[in-house]
């Protein structure tokens, strides 16, 4: 794992260490169009913003089904004993051009401070790994029912993990003031 | 993105699509070596349970810096606003082999119940990206200090994202009884 030949180190990695992401599984739901578009420009919602808070909170009381390869069925053994899983997938709509932004609007807004993307959820990231916490409805098989899950139909799985609330820091939480704004407008709109 | 070709559908997912990660830093800390290794049998824990859970403890104590890519910089624009971050990284000492396994005991003791992958927190996974919620303590330029990155040196960063706590259920969670187990004996140990 270890190669002392400074030719193949970047930026303090190892530019030879291969991430090659398999798809475990599929998401399939109802929601058919992501909310933010990207471009090489940067993020934008579909629709106005109130009709997007709506389409959001709609989206998250629909089930969504993950559906995991058949043939890792055994990787879901115990699962049903959580009430909640942590989802990653892969935004599959945001082309190869969005990860190089460094910078966006958050969701698109010029009313919000141009920010570094690791500091919002833009779905446009180097990386386009996105993560939900969901709440599991069921299971038959390979097939998890779970609401609240943030993401389009047809997204790659990547991975499922454990939702422990303890694991989460609980106090003493800070964020910014625009992030605050948009938890507050997400309230206001919630039926 | 779509792809109507059934030979190239396999599981519901799209076979053709690249998912190909991209490190955009590294973690640079003392721990050298992870808590548990992994091989095509399973995952073992290094040294007994007291002394890893001490180890960890002291581990989420010490400091740890997150080096960013340098041609990144501006990723990180406003991200001092928050006082925690979720981060992604590569889990790069799991073999290769070990992303085949489907159940394990969690942390690799034989007490525990043999528990399909997706309800564990093993690092040995099919896709071995770990997850972790870090407090920000400070940043200078590109590299950001943090604690309670439970990550081994060198590892390979994938992502950065807010950390905004009213995001993550608080209410009914459940979780598994052995995971409650382990939950009590880490709080035991905590100096």
């Amino acid at each position: 794992m270890t190669d002392k030949n400074p030719k193949k180190m970047v930026h303090g990695g190892d530019a030879s260490l291969e991430m090659t992401l398999r798809p475990v599984g599929v998401i399939r739901n109802r929601t058919k169009e992501p909310f933010l578009v990207a471009d090489h420009e940067g993020i934008a919602m579909q629709g106005e913003l109130d009709d997007t808070v709506r389409r959001v909170h709609r989206a998250d009381r629909e089930m969504s089904e993950i559906v995991i390869n058949e043939d890792l069925i055994d990787i879901l053994e115990g699962i049903d004993e959580y009430s909640h899983l942590t989802v990653l997938y892969w935004a599959h709509q945001v082309p190869e051009m969005s990860r190089a932004l460094t910078r966006v609007h958050p969701m698109g807004r010029a009313d919000m401070p141009l920010t570094g993307i690791f500091g919002t959820c833009s779905p446009a990231r180097p990386n386009p790994v996105l993560m939900t916490v969901v709440r599991l409805c069921g299971r038959k098989g390979n097939v998890l029912s779970v609401t609240d899950l943030d993401a389009i139909d047809g997204s790659p799985v990547i991975d499922i993990k454990p939702y422990v609330r303890d694991f989460f820091p609980q106090e003493n939480v800070q964020i910014p003031g625009w992030m605050q704004k948009i938890q507050r407008e997400c309230e206001r709109s919630r039926p």
